[in-house]
């Protein structure tokens, strides 16, 4: 059943807010109802910053990752190793590796994963300015750091494919068992390829 | 660890949606890069329903219901019985019982119920003008439909008070065993009430 909403105010709010992914329009009402009971200027902040992202953003010329300014702050910082360049595939990732402080290099944001079930092929993402980048000299690893599905695997071998014989080394992060798991409750893809592509050990991992 | 935000606009509109309840700040993300995605037009539409909620709301001036007019859709209905008036704590309760749909009164919403633990006192509700709207006259029945808590409880007590000498009749909504509970599952509480409180069958139940 329909619920009925005692203004077309409230619910042109909850409509907006149950747009957004996992949020249902239970929670659309107790996000706007809650949104209501704060002071004017609070609502405003909140509306405020959603349409200045939107319309201020920049994405940095160089990497493609979201910016305030035209060249992004890891592109522009000089003590950045700009001969390796990590490919992901979009801003959160990003945000990942950078969290982790193991990584000094640039990045390279794809804006996806080649996926013919969604209907994203190579020239809806960021692989000929990759391309351009790696032609342009001065890059010597590019590592890729996509996601370990199906699509992820398609992708790297397509953007591997276009590197091949460009004089840059192509590497792809280590996949196997997560720090902190046990190996009963690894699935078998994953245990059996960190056995493949064990590493020596030297005490000091 | 803070989480680096690449943009200073992007972490605004996160910061902004994780001060929202039960939104952390990964979801927070996942929200803002989602509404990212989006067309401007989009962006803009879920902006402006919240600013303009919080701007142009109303509530009405004879039950304090959201409404979009001076006195809202149930109020100003000729087809609804005026000589009932059901008091809830807040809009979402009065969705509830219309959702329902088997209540025909009208409400009166209280904005809250007594609490002391958070400050909540009779003068920061709507009970001076249910008083007000009950010694005006017309008014039969009031139903009591608050939270069945010990704030609810002490809410319909005070109330009752204030109306007891009005030539108003102080219903309160039925507790018992919710309709497809199984009689083990129900707390003791709930199940003693439901047997003092029991109702003659006629068949129709």
């Amino acid at each position: 059943m329909q619920t009925q909403y005692p203004s077309a105010l409230l619910q042109r709010a909850v409509d907006e807010f149950a747009k957004l992914p996992g949020i249902g329009s239970k929670t659309a009402l107790r996000l706007v109802l809650y949104l209501l009971k704060q002071d004017a200027e609070s609502v405003e902040a909140f509306s405020a910053a959603i349409s200045r992202l939107k319309k201020e953003v920049k994405y940095c010329k160089v990497c493609h990752n979201i910016s305030d300014t035209d060249v992004c702050r890891i592109c522009a910082d000089p003590r950045r190793d700009s001969s390796i360049v990590c490919v992901v595939e979009n801003i959160r990732d990003v945000m990942a590796v950078e969290d982790t402080l193991q990584f000094k290099g640039l990045y390279h944001v794809l804006g996806g994963i080649i996926s013919p079930m969604d209907g994203i092929g190579p020239r809806d993402l960021q692989i000929d300015s990759l391309v351009e980048r790696v032609k342009a000299g001065g890059i010597k690893e590019v590592i890729l750091a996509l996601s370990t599905t199906m699509e992820g695997e398609t992708t790297n071998f397509y953007i591997y494919r276009r590197l091949e014989y460009l004089n840059v080394k192509t590497s792809v992060i280590a996949r196997g068992v997560a720090i902190g798991d046990e190996l009963v409750y690894t699935d078998e893809v994953t245990l059996g390829r960190s056995i493949v592509n064990r590493t020596l050990f030297t005490g000091r991992q």
